[in-house]
Protein backbone atom coordinates (compact mmCIF):
# COMPACT_ATOMS: atom_id res chain seq x y z
CA UNK A 1 0.00 0.00 0.00
CA UNK A 2 1.37 3.51 -0.32
CA UNK A 3 1.30 5.87 2.02
CA UNK A 4 -1.69 7.40 0.89
CA UNK A 5 -4.33 4.04 0.93
CA UNK A 6 -3.00 3.41 4.17
CA UNK A 7 -6.44 2.28 5.48
CA UNK A 8 -7.37 4.25 9.08
CA UNK A 9 -10.58 3.40 11.62
CA UNK A 10 -12.37 6.38 13.38
CA UNK A 11 -13.64 5.40 16.96
CA UNK A 12 -16.12 7.83 17.57
CA UNK A 13 -18.31 9.95 15.86
CA UNK A 14 -19.41 12.90 17.41
CA UNK A 15 -19.15 16.30 15.41
CA UNK A 16 -15.76 16.05 15.42
CA UNK A 17 -14.97 12.77 15.07
CA UNK A 18 -17.40 12.59 11.68
CA UNK A 19 -15.79 15.24 10.43
CA UNK A 20 -12.21 13.73 10.76
CA UNK A 21 -13.55 10.49 9.34
CA UNK A 22 -15.08 12.30 6.05
CA UNK A 23 -11.04 14.18 5.53
CA UNK A 24 -9.97 11.12 5.86
CA UNK A 25 -12.51 9.40 3.01
CA UNK A 26 -11.66 12.79 1.04
CA UNK A 27 -8.49 11.57 0.76
CA UNK A 28 -9.40 8.05 -1.01
CA UNK A 29 -8.05 5.65 1.50
CA UNK A 30 -10.38 2.93 3.24
CA UNK A 31 -11.86 4.09 5.96
CA UNK A 32 -13.38 2.13 9.39
CA UNK A 33 -16.13 3.60 11.63
CA UNK A 34 -17.30 2.78 14.77
CA UNK A 35 -19.95 4.65 17.24
CA UNK A 36 -21.82 3.75 19.81
CA UNK A 37 -24.70 5.03 18.44
CA UNK A 38 -24.90 3.17 15.36
CA UNK A 39 -26.80 5.65 13.38
CA UNK A 40 -24.69 8.24 13.52
CA UNK A 41 -22.37 5.93 10.51
CA UNK A 42 -25.12 6.53 8.13
CA UNK A 43 -23.48 9.31 6.83
CA UNK A 44 -20.23 8.31 6.20
CA UNK A 45 -21.50 4.89 4.84
CA UNK A 46 -22.85 6.30 2.44
CA UNK A 47 -19.65 8.42 1.17
CA UNK A 48 -17.95 4.57 1.09
CA UNK A 49 -17.02 4.11 4.68
CA UNK A 50 -17.35 0.83 6.46
CA UNK A 51 -19.09 0.85 9.60
CA UNK A 52 -17.88 -1.93 12.20
CA UNK A 53 -20.54 -4.15 14.63
CA UNK A 54 -18.24 -3.34 17.41
CA UNK A 55 -14.94 -0.92 18.47
CA UNK A 56 -12.78 -4.98 18.56
CA UNK A 57 -13.68 -5.32 15.16
CA UNK A 58 -13.21 -1.42 14.06
CA UNK A 59 -9.60 -1.75 15.89
CA UNK A 60 -9.02 -5.28 14.26
CA UNK A 61 -9.58 -3.44 10.76
CA UNK A 62 -7.09 -0.82 10.48
CA UNK A 63 -3.23 -0.44 11.61
CA UNK A 64 -3.99 3.06 12.08
CA UNK A 65 -6.70 3.45 15.18
CA UNK A 66 -8.23 7.37 15.93
CA UNK A 67 -10.19 7.62 18.54
CA UNK A 68 -12.32 10.61 19.31
CA UNK A 69 -14.47 10.00 21.80
CA UNK A 70 -15.80 12.36 24.77
CA UNK A 71 -13.02 12.25 27.15
CA UNK A 72 -10.80 10.07 29.04
CA UNK A 73 -12.74 7.22 30.74
CA UNK A 74 -14.25 6.55 27.20
CA UNK A 75 -11.22 6.36 25.60
CA UNK A 76 -9.96 3.50 27.95
CA UNK A 77 -13.62 2.03 27.86
CA UNK A 78 -13.73 1.90 24.42
CA UNK A 79 -10.03 0.79 23.75
CA UNK A 80 -10.25 -1.62 26.42
CA UNK A 81 -12.56 -4.05 24.61
CA UNK A 82 -9.93 -4.23 21.58
CA UNK A 83 -6.54 -5.81 20.97
CA UNK A 84 -4.04 -3.19 20.57
CA UNK A 85 -1.03 -5.38 19.72
CA UNK A 86 0.58 -4.05 16.82
CA UNK A 87 -1.82 -1.06 16.47
CA UNK A 88 -1.38 2.63 16.33
CA UNK A 89 -3.70 4.60 18.46
CA UNK A 90 -4.05 8.34 18.10
CA UNK A 91 -5.78 9.89 20.42
CA UNK A 92 -7.43 12.94 19.22
CA UNK A 93 -10.06 13.20 22.37
CA UNK A 94 -9.24 16.18 24.90
CA UNK A 95 -7.93 15.74 27.99
CA UNK A 96 -4.54 16.83 30.21
CA UNK A 97 -0.98 15.98 29.62
CA UNK A 98 -1.37 13.12 32.47
CA UNK A 99 -4.02 11.33 30.93
CA UNK A 100 -2.02 11.23 27.85
CA UNK A 101 0.99 10.12 29.57
CA UNK A 102 -0.96 7.67 31.40
CA UNK A 103 -2.94 6.23 28.37
CA UNK A 104 0.66 6.25 26.26
CA UNK A 105 1.86 3.56 29.16
CA UNK A 106 -1.39 1.84 29.12
CA UNK A 107 -1.25 1.57 25.23
CA UNK A 108 2.47 0.29 25.27
CA UNK A 109 1.28 -2.38 27.53
CA UNK A 110 -0.69 -4.20 25.37
CA UNK A 111 2.10 -4.21 22.36
CA UNK A 112 0.02 -1.31 20.78
CA UNK A 113 2.26 1.99 20.11
CA UNK A 114 0.79 6.03 21.00
CA UNK A 115 0.46 9.26 19.76
CA UNK A 116 -1.59 11.82 21.32
CA UNK A 117 -3.09 14.24 19.45
CA UNK A 118 -4.76 18.28 20.32
CA UNK A 119 -7.21 19.54 17.55
CA UNK A 120 -7.02 23.24 17.01
CA UNK A 121 -10.34 23.71 15.74
CA UNK A 122 -13.76 23.36 15.17
CA UNK A 123 -15.66 20.38 13.29
CA UNK A 124 -16.50 22.78 10.29
CA UNK A 125 -13.01 24.03 10.03
CA UNK A 126 -11.23 20.13 9.78
CA UNK A 127 -9.72 20.00 6.33
CA UNK A 128 -10.27 23.80 6.06
CA UNK A 129 -7.61 26.51 5.91
CA UNK A 130 -6.44 27.88 10.08
CA UNK A 131 -7.04 23.97 11.33
CA UNK A 132 -4.27 22.53 12.96
CA UNK A 133 -3.66 19.49 15.73
CA UNK A 134 -0.92 19.37 17.65
CA UNK A 135 0.71 15.89 17.96
CA UNK A 136 3.27 14.25 20.40
CA UNK A 137 4.62 10.77 20.79
CA UNK A 138 7.20 8.75 18.99
CA UNK A 139 8.49 11.12 16.11
CA UNK A 140 9.01 7.77 13.73
CA UNK A 141 5.17 7.30 14.19
CA UNK A 142 4.49 11.01 13.34
CA UNK A 143 5.74 10.70 10.02
CA UNK A 144 4.69 7.26 9.19
CA UNK A 145 0.95 8.57 9.49
CA UNK A 146 1.53 12.17 8.41
CA UNK A 147 -0.60 12.04 5.45
CA UNK A 148 -3.42 11.18 6.71
CA UNK A 149 -2.70 13.51 9.53
CA UNK A 150 -2.56 16.39 6.61
CA UNK A 151 -6.00 15.49 5.83
CA UNK A 152 -7.26 17.46 8.72
CA UNK A 153 -5.04 20.53 8.52
CA UNK A 154 -1.59 21.49 9.93
CA UNK A 155 -0.22 18.63 11.51
CA UNK A 156 2.43 20.61 14.64
CA UNK A 157 4.35 18.05 15.77
CA UNK A 158 5.62 19.30 19.29
CA UNK A 159 7.79 16.29 20.78
CA UNK A 160 8.14 12.99 22.22
CA UNK A 161 6.68 13.22 25.33
CA UNK A 162 2.98 12.28 24.86
CA UNK A 163 1.88 14.59 27.21
CA UNK A 164 2.92 17.79 25.25
CA UNK A 165 -0.29 17.87 22.71
CA UNK A 166 -2.59 18.53 25.55
CA UNK A 167 -0.32 20.65 27.22
CA UNK A 168 -0.03 22.73 23.78
CA UNK A 169 -3.89 22.33 23.23
CA UNK A 170 -4.67 23.33 26.87
CA UNK A 171 -2.03 26.64 26.33
CA UNK A 172 -4.01 27.95 23.49
CA UNK A 173 -7.48 26.98 24.76
CA UNK A 174 -5.96 29.26 28.05
CA UNK A 175 -5.07 32.29 26.04
CA UNK A 176 -8.40 31.80 24.24
CA UNK A 177 -10.62 32.20 27.28
CA UNK A 178 -8.25 34.89 28.60
CA UNK A 179 -9.20 36.46 25.59
CA UNK A 180 -12.90 35.69 25.71
CA UNK A 181 -13.15 37.41 29.20
CA UNK A 182 -11.84 40.17 28.05
CA UNK A 183 -14.31 40.67 25.23
CA UNK A 184 -17.27 39.71 27.14
CA UNK A 185 -16.65 42.27 30.16
CA UNK A 186 -15.79 44.99 27.50
CA UNK A 187 -18.53 44.53 25.77
CA UNK A 188 -20.70 44.20 29.00
CA UNK A 189 -19.74 47.98 30.07
CA UNK A 190 -20.55 49.00 26.61
CA UNK A 191 -23.80 47.79 26.92
CA UNK A 192 -25.14 48.96 30.51
CA UNK A 193 -25.33 52.44 28.70
CA UNK A 194 -27.37 50.95 26.32
CA UNK A 195 -24.77 51.32 23.46
CA UNK A 196 -23.87 49.06 20.39
CA UNK A 197 -21.61 45.93 20.60
CA UNK A 198 -21.46 46.15 16.95
CA UNK A 199 -20.20 49.39 16.72
CA UNK A 200 -17.73 49.24 19.46
CA UNK A 201 -16.30 46.14 17.84
CA UNK A 202 -13.84 47.12 15.53
CA UNK A 203 -12.63 49.65 18.13
CA UNK A 204 -12.31 46.35 20.38
CA UNK A 205 -10.80 44.24 17.96
CA UNK A 206 -8.51 47.16 16.47
CA UNK A 207 -7.33 47.40 20.52
CA UNK A 208 -6.88 43.40 21.26
CA UNK A 209 -4.67 43.60 18.23
CA UNK A 210 -2.52 46.78 19.02
CA UNK A 211 -1.96 44.55 22.98
CA UNK A 212 -1.10 41.62 21.63
CA UNK A 213 2.45 42.62 21.49
CA UNK A 214 2.54 42.06 25.27
CA UNK A 215 2.47 38.48 23.72
CA UNK A 216 5.71 38.73 22.26
CA UNK A 217 7.60 41.03 25.07
CA UNK A 218 6.08 39.03 27.93
CA UNK A 219 7.66 36.10 26.40
CA UNK A 220 11.24 37.76 26.45
CA UNK A 221 10.62 38.65 30.25
CA UNK A 222 9.33 35.37 31.17
CA UNK A 223 11.67 32.73 29.85
CA UNK A 224 14.55 35.50 31.45
CA UNK A 225 12.73 35.76 34.71
CA UNK A 226 13.90 39.47 33.97
CA UNK A 227 11.10 41.69 34.39
CA UNK A 228 12.59 44.98 35.12
CA UNK A 229 13.23 45.72 31.41
CA UNK A 230 11.69 49.10 29.49
CA UNK A 231 8.60 49.63 32.17
CA UNK A 232 6.69 51.99 30.75
CA UNK A 233 3.53 51.56 32.96
CA UNK A 234 4.74 49.63 35.75
CA UNK A 235 2.83 46.80 37.92
CA UNK A 236 2.26 48.89 41.16
CA UNK A 237 0.46 51.97 39.25
CA UNK A 238 -1.52 49.03 37.46
CA UNK A 239 -2.42 47.42 40.66
CA UNK A 240 -3.60 51.11 41.72
CA UNK A 241 -5.31 52.25 38.64
CA UNK A 242 -6.85 48.62 38.07
CA UNK A 243 -9.49 49.86 41.50
CA UNK A 244 -11.41 51.66 38.51
CA UNK A 245 -12.61 48.94 36.60
CA UNK A 246 -14.45 47.24 39.62
CA UNK A 247 -15.75 50.69 40.73
CA UNK A 248 -16.86 51.68 36.94
CA UNK A 249 -18.91 48.08 36.84
CA UNK A 250 -20.35 48.56 40.31
CA UNK A 251 -21.45 51.84 39.56
CA UNK A 252 -22.59 50.23 35.74
CA UNK A 253 -24.55 47.15 37.55
CA UNK A 254 -21.83 44.77 36.19
CA UNK A 255 -20.17 42.11 37.35
CA UNK A 256 -16.13 42.29 37.36
CA UNK A 257 -15.81 38.59 39.08
CA UNK A 258 -14.55 38.07 35.65
CA UNK A 259 -11.06 40.57 36.40
CA UNK A 260 -11.11 40.18 39.67
CA UNK A 261 -8.44 36.99 40.01
CA UNK A 262 -5.72 39.50 38.46
CA UNK A 263 -6.71 42.37 40.28
CA UNK A 264 -5.47 40.56 43.19
CA UNK A 265 -2.86 39.18 41.80
CA UNK A 266 -1.46 42.63 41.07
CA UNK A 267 -1.77 43.80 44.52
CA UNK A 268 -0.18 41.10 46.19
CA UNK A 269 2.78 41.44 43.56
CA UNK A 270 2.99 44.88 44.53
CA UNK A 271 2.84 44.49 48.01
CA UNK A 272 5.43 41.68 47.82
CA UNK A 273 7.87 44.44 46.45
CA UNK A 274 7.82 43.90 42.55
CA UNK A 275 5.47 47.32 42.24
CA UNK A 276 8.36 48.66 39.79
CA UNK A 277 8.29 45.69 37.61
CA UNK A 278 6.19 44.99 34.28
CA UNK A 279 2.80 43.19 34.83
CA UNK A 280 4.57 39.92 33.33
CA UNK A 281 5.71 39.47 36.49
CA UNK A 282 2.98 38.45 38.06
CA UNK A 283 3.12 34.81 36.16
CA UNK A 284 5.58 34.28 39.06
CA UNK A 285 2.51 33.73 40.77
CA UNK A 286 0.88 31.40 39.17
CA UNK A 287 3.28 28.73 39.80
CA UNK A 288 2.70 26.35 42.96
CA UNK B 1 -5.72 83.76 17.75
CA UNK B 2 -5.46 81.17 15.40
CA UNK B 3 -6.71 77.84 16.09
CA UNK B 4 -3.32 76.73 16.11
CA UNK B 5 -1.94 78.95 18.30
CA UNK B 6 -4.47 79.07 21.50
CA UNK B 7 -2.34 78.58 24.79
CA UNK B 8 -3.29 75.68 26.56
CA UNK B 9 -2.47 74.92 30.51
CA UNK B 10 -1.25 71.60 32.31
CA UNK B 11 -1.84 70.45 35.18
CA UNK B 12 0.40 67.43 36.74
CA UNK B 13 3.82 66.48 35.09
CA UNK B 14 4.18 63.04 35.70
CA UNK B 15 4.69 60.48 33.28
CA UNK B 16 1.63 61.21 30.97
CA UNK B 17 1.10 64.97 32.03
CA UNK B 18 4.80 65.61 30.66
CA UNK B 19 4.49 63.85 27.54
CA UNK B 20 0.80 65.70 27.12
CA UNK B 21 2.61 68.92 27.61
CA UNK B 22 5.61 68.04 25.39
CA UNK B 23 3.06 67.16 22.31
CA UNK B 24 1.75 70.74 22.43
CA UNK B 25 4.85 72.27 22.76
CA UNK B 26 5.16 70.65 19.72
CA UNK B 27 2.55 72.17 17.75
CA UNK B 28 3.98 75.98 18.71
CA UNK B 29 1.61 77.14 21.16
CA UNK B 30 1.91 78.81 24.34
CA UNK B 31 1.82 76.16 27.08
CA UNK B 32 2.10 76.50 30.66
CA UNK B 33 2.32 74.03 33.26
CA UNK B 34 2.73 73.32 37.15
CA UNK B 35 3.07 70.21 39.01
CA UNK B 36 3.20 69.81 42.91
CA UNK B 37 7.06 68.87 42.82
CA UNK B 38 7.96 72.02 41.28
CA UNK B 39 11.06 70.03 39.40
CA UNK B 40 9.31 67.86 36.73
CA UNK B 41 8.53 71.60 35.29
CA UNK B 42 12.58 72.08 34.57
CA UNK B 43 12.76 69.64 31.48
CA UNK B 44 9.19 71.45 29.77
CA UNK B 45 10.95 74.88 30.71
CA UNK B 46 13.90 74.03 28.67
CA UNK B 47 11.64 73.49 25.60
CA UNK B 48 9.80 76.78 25.93
CA UNK B 49 7.02 75.78 28.63
CA UNK B 50 5.79 78.83 31.35
CA UNK B 51 5.73 77.11 34.93
CA UNK B 52 3.14 79.00 37.44
CA UNK B 53 3.75 79.27 40.56
CA UNK B 54 0.36 77.54 41.77
CA UNK B 55 -2.39 75.84 40.20
CA UNK B 56 -4.41 78.89 40.35
CA UNK B 57 -1.80 81.04 38.44
CA UNK B 58 -1.75 77.93 36.13
CA UNK B 59 -5.39 78.31 35.63
CA UNK B 60 -5.94 82.18 34.93
CA UNK B 61 -3.01 81.85 32.22
CA UNK B 62 -5.15 79.82 29.61
CA UNK B 63 -8.45 79.30 28.66
CA UNK B 64 -7.84 75.46 27.84
CA UNK B 65 -7.38 73.63 30.77
CA UNK B 66 -5.93 69.76 30.76
CA UNK B 67 -5.36 67.92 34.31
CA UNK B 68 -3.56 64.46 34.01
CA UNK B 69 -3.25 63.42 38.03
CA UNK B 70 -2.79 60.34 39.90
CA UNK B 71 -6.54 60.33 40.75
CA UNK B 72 -10.12 62.04 41.00
CA UNK B 73 -9.35 63.13 44.51
CA UNK B 74 -5.90 64.70 43.76
CA UNK B 75 -7.63 66.47 40.48
CA UNK B 76 -10.67 67.56 43.07
CA UNK B 77 -8.33 68.79 44.88
CA UNK B 78 -5.26 70.89 42.62
CA UNK B 79 -8.50 72.58 40.78
CA UNK B 80 -10.21 73.33 43.90
CA UNK B 81 -7.22 75.73 44.36
CA UNK B 82 -8.34 78.14 40.97
CA UNK B 83 -11.07 80.10 39.50
CA UNK B 84 -12.62 77.80 36.88
CA UNK B 85 -14.95 80.75 35.36
CA UNK B 86 -15.02 80.62 31.58
CA UNK B 87 -12.49 77.65 31.42
CA UNK B 88 -12.48 75.13 29.77
CA UNK B 89 -11.11 72.13 31.84
CA UNK B 90 -10.15 68.70 29.99
CA UNK B 91 -9.88 65.82 32.09
CA UNK B 92 -7.74 63.40 31.31
CA UNK B 93 -6.39 61.31 34.57
CA UNK B 94 -7.73 58.01 34.62
CA UNK B 95 -10.91 57.69 36.76
CA UNK B 96 -14.82 56.13 36.30
CA UNK B 97 -17.81 57.37 34.46
CA UNK B 98 -19.43 58.32 37.65
CA UNK B 99 -16.60 60.57 38.37
CA UNK B 100 -16.26 62.15 35.16
CA UNK B 101 -20.05 62.93 35.37
CA UNK B 102 -19.83 64.26 38.93
CA UNK B 103 -17.01 66.55 37.98
CA UNK B 104 -18.92 67.85 35.12
CA UNK B 105 -21.09 68.86 37.60
CA UNK B 106 -19.01 70.85 39.92
CA UNK B 107 -17.07 72.32 37.19
CA UNK B 108 -20.21 73.66 35.09
CA UNK B 109 -21.56 75.41 39.15
CA UNK B 110 -18.10 76.93 38.74
CA UNK B 111 -18.71 78.61 35.40
CA UNK B 112 -16.53 76.61 33.70
CA UNK B 113 -17.12 74.28 30.97
CA UNK B 114 -15.89 70.29 30.93
CA UNK B 115 -14.63 67.64 28.83
CA UNK B 116 -13.58 64.25 29.99
CA UNK B 117 -10.74 61.88 27.94
CA UNK B 118 -9.46 58.65 28.26
CA UNK B 119 -5.70 58.36 27.28
CA UNK B 120 -5.26 54.85 25.43
CA UNK B 121 -1.59 55.03 24.62
CA UNK B 122 1.42 54.64 27.28
CA UNK B 123 3.29 58.00 27.83
CA UNK B 124 6.21 57.00 24.65
CA UNK B 125 3.47 56.66 22.31
CA UNK B 126 2.06 59.97 22.80
CA UNK B 127 1.44 61.57 19.45
CA UNK B 128 2.98 59.11 17.74
CA UNK B 129 0.39 56.26 15.16
CA UNK B 130 -1.38 54.39 17.26
CA UNK B 131 -2.16 56.37 20.41
CA UNK B 132 -5.55 57.83 20.33
CA UNK B 133 -7.92 59.57 22.84
CA UNK B 134 -11.55 59.26 24.07
CA UNK B 135 -13.55 62.78 24.56
CA UNK B 136 -16.87 63.06 26.02
CA UNK B 137 -18.88 66.20 26.81
CA UNK B 138 -19.98 68.95 24.48
CA UNK B 139 -19.59 68.36 21.04
CA UNK B 140 -18.77 72.41 20.11
CA UNK B 141 -16.30 72.29 23.13
CA UNK B 142 -14.55 69.49 21.38
CA UNK B 143 -15.11 70.75 18.01
CA UNK B 144 -13.37 74.02 19.35
CA UNK B 145 -10.43 72.39 21.18
CA UNK B 146 -9.62 69.36 18.62
CA UNK B 147 -6.67 71.37 16.82
CA UNK B 148 -5.26 70.67 20.23
CA UNK B 149 -5.88 67.19 21.19
CA UNK B 150 -4.97 65.95 17.79
CA UNK B 151 -1.39 66.55 19.07
CA UNK B 152 -1.44 63.62 21.76
CA UNK B 153 -2.73 60.94 18.40
CA UNK B 154 -6.18 59.99 17.04
CA UNK B 155 -8.99 62.07 19.06
CA UNK B 156 -12.15 60.30 19.49
CA UNK B 157 -15.31 61.66 20.23
CA UNK B 158 -17.62 59.40 22.06
CA UNK B 159 -20.83 61.46 23.22
CA UNK B 160 -22.17 64.30 25.16
CA UNK B 161 -22.31 62.38 28.35
CA UNK B 162 -19.36 63.29 30.15
CA UNK B 163 -18.72 59.96 31.66
CA UNK B 164 -18.86 57.79 27.98
CA UNK B 165 -14.80 58.45 27.85
CA UNK B 166 -14.03 56.76 31.07
CA UNK B 167 -16.78 53.61 29.39
CA UNK B 168 -15.11 53.29 26.15
CA UNK B 169 -11.61 53.89 27.94
CA UNK B 170 -12.77 50.98 30.73
CA UNK B 171 -14.03 48.72 28.40
CA UNK B 172 -10.85 48.22 26.05
CA UNK B 173 -8.81 48.12 29.59
CA UNK B 174 -10.81 45.57 30.52
CA UNK B 175 -10.53 43.59 26.77
CA UNK B 176 -6.92 43.84 27.32
CA UNK B 177 -6.63 42.65 31.28
CA UNK B 178 -8.88 39.66 29.34
CA UNK B 179 -6.15 39.00 26.85
CA UNK B 180 -3.48 39.84 29.57
CA UNK B 181 -4.68 36.77 31.62
CA UNK B 182 -5.27 34.18 28.73
CA UNK B 183 -1.46 35.12 27.90
CA UNK B 184 -0.36 34.72 31.32
CA UNK B 185 -1.98 31.87 31.34
CA UNK B 186 -0.74 30.17 28.53
CA UNK B 187 2.98 30.94 28.96
CA UNK B 188 2.52 29.26 32.70
CA UNK B 189 1.58 25.90 31.39
CA UNK B 190 4.17 26.07 28.53
CA UNK B 191 7.31 27.21 31.34
CA UNK B 192 5.77 24.23 33.49
CA UNK B 193 7.32 21.59 31.23
CA UNK B 194 10.57 24.03 30.92
CA UNK B 195 9.45 24.80 27.37
CA UNK B 196 10.87 28.35 25.62
CA UNK B 197 7.57 30.80 26.03
CA UNK B 198 9.60 32.87 22.87
CA UNK B 199 9.40 29.90 20.65
CA UNK B 200 5.50 29.42 22.00
CA UNK B 201 5.14 33.05 21.22
CA UNK B 202 3.85 33.11 17.68
CA UNK B 203 1.68 30.29 17.76
CA UNK B 204 -0.02 32.10 20.74
CA UNK B 205 0.15 35.40 18.59
CA UNK B 206 -1.54 33.52 15.37
CA UNK B 207 -4.14 31.85 17.80
CA UNK B 208 -5.40 34.81 19.63
CA UNK B 209 -5.62 36.94 16.02
CA UNK B 210 -7.59 33.72 14.22
CA UNK B 211 -9.96 33.65 17.52
CA UNK B 212 -10.13 37.39 17.70
CA UNK B 213 -12.87 36.72 15.69
CA UNK B 214 -15.25 35.92 18.38
CA UNK B 215 -15.04 39.79 19.04
CA UNK B 216 -17.40 40.24 16.03
CA UNK B 217 -19.32 37.28 16.37
CA UNK B 218 -20.54 38.16 19.99
CA UNK B 219 -21.24 41.53 19.39
CA UNK B 220 -24.10 40.90 17.01
CA UNK B 221 -25.18 37.93 19.49
CA UNK B 222 -24.79 40.76 22.29
CA UNK B 223 -26.65 42.75 20.70
CA UNK B 224 -30.08 41.18 19.35
CA UNK B 225 -30.10 38.91 22.73
CA UNK B 226 -29.98 36.05 20.84
CA UNK B 227 -27.43 33.29 21.32
CA UNK B 228 -28.50 29.97 19.34
CA UNK B 229 -27.54 31.16 15.85
CA UNK B 230 -24.80 29.07 13.92
CA UNK B 231 -23.49 26.87 17.50
CA UNK B 232 -20.74 25.09 16.28
CA UNK B 233 -18.85 24.70 19.81
CA UNK B 234 -21.98 24.84 22.32
CA UNK B 235 -21.62 26.71 26.01
CA UNK B 236 -22.30 23.20 27.92
CA UNK B 237 -19.88 21.26 25.83
CA UNK B 238 -17.22 23.44 26.85
CA UNK B 239 -18.56 24.23 30.34
CA UNK B 240 -17.62 20.31 30.70
CA UNK B 241 -14.09 20.40 28.62
CA UNK B 242 -13.36 23.41 30.73
CA UNK B 243 -12.38 20.79 33.53
CA UNK B 244 -9.43 19.88 31.87
CA UNK B 245 -7.75 23.37 32.85
CA UNK B 246 -8.03 23.13 35.95
CA UNK B 247 -7.04 19.93 36.18
CA UNK B 248 -3.89 20.17 33.84
CA UNK B 249 -2.65 22.88 36.07
CA UNK B 250 -2.87 21.59 38.94
CA UNK B 251 -0.83 18.29 37.92
CA UNK B 252 1.51 20.77 36.21
CA UNK B 253 1.95 23.02 39.61
CA UNK B 254 0.39 25.88 37.96
CA UNK B 255 -2.43 27.83 39.25
CA UNK B 256 -5.93 28.10 37.35
CA UNK B 257 -7.08 30.96 39.06
CA UNK B 258 -7.35 33.38 36.56
CA UNK B 259 -9.59 31.13 34.76
CA UNK B 260 -11.74 30.14 37.66
CA UNK B 261 -14.59 32.88 37.38
CA UNK B 262 -15.35 32.23 33.52
CA UNK B 263 -15.66 28.32 34.60
CA UNK B 264 -17.78 28.88 37.11
CA UNK B 265 -20.34 31.43 34.62
CA UNK B 266 -19.72 28.55 31.83
CA UNK B 267 -21.23 25.87 34.26
CA UNK B 268 -24.22 28.14 35.94
CA UNK B 269 -25.20 29.29 32.78
CA UNK B 270 -25.31 25.63 31.43
CA UNK B 271 -26.59 24.79 34.84
CA UNK B 272 -29.91 27.37 34.13
CA UNK B 273 -30.82 25.53 31.02
CA UNK B 274 -28.53 27.31 27.82
CA UNK B 275 -25.95 24.45 27.62
CA UNK B 276 -27.12 24.67 23.94
CA UNK B 277 -26.24 28.33 23.25
CA UNK B 278 -23.12 29.83 22.08
CA UNK B 279 -20.66 31.00 24.71
CA UNK B 280 -20.84 34.49 24.35
CA UNK B 281 -24.85 33.94 26.27
CA UNK B 282 -22.67 33.90 29.62
CA UNK B 283 -22.65 37.81 29.33
CA UNK B 284 -26.18 37.67 30.54
CA UNK B 285 -24.62 36.64 34.26
CA UNK B 286 -22.70 39.51 34.26
CA UNK B 287 -25.82 41.92 34.54
CA UNK B 288 -26.49 42.73 38.13
N1 LIG C 1 -16.40 20.08 18.76
C1 LIG C 1 -15.33 20.86 18.90
O1 LIG C 1 -15.36 22.07 18.67
C2 LIG C 1 -14.02 20.24 19.34
C3 LIG C 1 -12.82 20.94 19.10
C4 LIG C 1 -11.62 20.38 19.52
C5 LIG C 1 -11.63 19.17 20.18
N2 LIG C 1 -12.81 18.53 20.43
C6 LIG C 1 -12.77 17.27 21.17
O2 LIG C 1 -13.17 16.17 20.36
C7 LIG C 1 -13.80 15.20 21.19
C8 LIG C 1 -15.15 14.86 20.59
O3 LIG C 1 -15.90 16.05 20.50
P1 LIG C 1 -17.26 16.13 19.69
O4 LIG C 1 -17.48 17.56 19.38
O5 LIG C 1 -17.25 15.13 18.58
O6 LIG C 1 -18.30 15.67 20.83
P2 LIG C 1 -19.75 15.02 20.65
O7 LIG C 1 -20.35 15.49 19.36
O8 LIG C 1 -20.46 15.25 21.91
O9 LIG C 1 -19.42 13.45 20.47
C9 LIG C 1 -19.01 12.64 21.59
C10 LIG C 1 -18.66 11.26 21.07
O10 LIG C 1 -18.21 10.46 22.16
C11 LIG C 1 -19.00 9.26 22.19
N3 LIG C 1 -19.05 8.74 23.57
C12 LIG C 1 -19.29 9.45 24.70
N4 LIG C 1 -19.22 8.64 25.76
C13 LIG C 1 -18.94 7.40 25.31
C14 LIG C 1 -18.74 6.14 25.93
N5 LIG C 1 -18.76 6.00 27.26
N6 LIG C 1 -18.47 5.08 25.14
C15 LIG C 1 -18.40 5.23 23.80
N7 LIG C 1 -18.58 6.38 23.15
C16 LIG C 1 -18.83 7.46 23.90
C17 LIG C 1 -20.32 9.65 21.64
O11 LIG C 1 -21.04 8.52 21.23
P3 LIG C 1 -22.64 8.59 21.05
O12 LIG C 1 -22.85 9.18 19.68
O13 LIG C 1 -23.06 7.18 21.18
O14 LIG C 1 -23.17 9.48 22.16
C18 LIG C 1 -19.86 10.52 20.47
O15 LIG C 1 -19.39 9.75 19.42
C19 LIG C 1 -13.91 15.80 22.58
O16 LIG C 1 -12.87 15.34 23.40
C20 LIG C 1 -13.77 17.28 22.32
O17 LIG C 1 -13.25 17.98 23.44
C21 LIG C 1 -14.00 19.03 20.00
N1 LIG D 1 1.29 56.12 32.33
C1 LIG D 1 0.41 55.50 31.58
O1 LIG D 1 0.70 54.49 30.94
C2 LIG D 1 -1.00 56.03 31.49
C3 LIG D 1 -1.80 55.63 30.41
C4 LIG D 1 -3.10 56.13 30.32
C5 LIG D 1 -3.58 56.96 31.32
N2 LIG D 1 -2.79 57.30 32.36
C6 LIG D 1 -3.36 58.15 33.43
O2 LIG D 1 -2.72 59.42 33.46
C7 LIG D 1 -2.73 59.89 34.81
C8 LIG D 1 -1.32 60.28 35.20
O3 LIG D 1 -0.50 59.13 35.04
P1 LIG D 1 1.08 59.24 35.09
O4 LIG D 1 1.60 58.04 34.38
O5 LIG D 1 1.51 60.58 34.64
O6 LIG D 1 1.32 59.06 36.67
P2 LIG D 1 2.56 59.55 37.54
O7 LIG D 1 3.80 59.56 36.69
O8 LIG D 1 2.53 58.74 38.77
O9 LIG D 1 2.19 61.08 37.89
C9 LIG D 1 1.19 61.40 38.83
C10 LIG D 1 1.00 62.90 38.83
O10 LIG D 1 -0.04 63.24 39.74
C11 LIG D 1 0.46 64.22 40.65
N3 LIG D 1 -0.26 64.12 41.92
C12 LIG D 1 -0.57 63.00 42.61
N4 LIG D 1 -1.27 63.31 43.70
C13 LIG D 1 -1.43 64.66 43.72
C14 LIG D 1 -2.06 65.58 44.57
N5 LIG D 1 -2.73 65.16 45.66
N6 LIG D 1 -2.01 66.88 44.29
C15 LIG D 1 -1.35 67.31 43.19
N7 LIG D 1 -0.73 66.48 42.32
C16 LIG D 1 -0.77 65.17 42.58
C17 LIG D 1 1.92 63.92 40.77
O11 LIG D 1 2.60 65.03 41.28
P3 LIG D 1 4.07 64.84 41.94
O12 LIG D 1 5.03 64.84 40.79
O13 LIG D 1 4.20 66.03 42.84
O14 LIG D 1 4.03 63.53 42.70
C18 LIG D 1 2.24 63.68 39.28
O15 LIG D 1 2.29 64.86 38.56
C19 LIG D 1 -3.29 58.75 35.69
O16 LIG D 1 -4.65 58.97 35.92
C20 LIG D 1 -3.11 57.55 34.80
O17 LIG D 1 -4.05 56.53 35.10
C21 LIG D 1 -1.50 56.87 32.46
Amino acid sequence: MSGNTTSATVLGLGAMGSALAGALLGTGRPVTVWNRSADKTKPLVARGAVAAESAAEAVAASELVLACLLDDASVREVLGTASLAGKTVVNLTNGTPRQARELAEWVSEQGGKFLDGGIMAVPPMIGQPGAFVFYSGPKDLFDTHRAAFDAFGGSNYVGEDPGLAALHDLALLSGMYGQFIGILQAYALIRSEGLSAVEFAPLLSGWLTAMGAFAEHAAKEIDSGDYTQGVVSNLGMQAAAFDNLPAAAADQGVSSELLAPLHQLLLRRAADGHGAENLTSVIELLKK
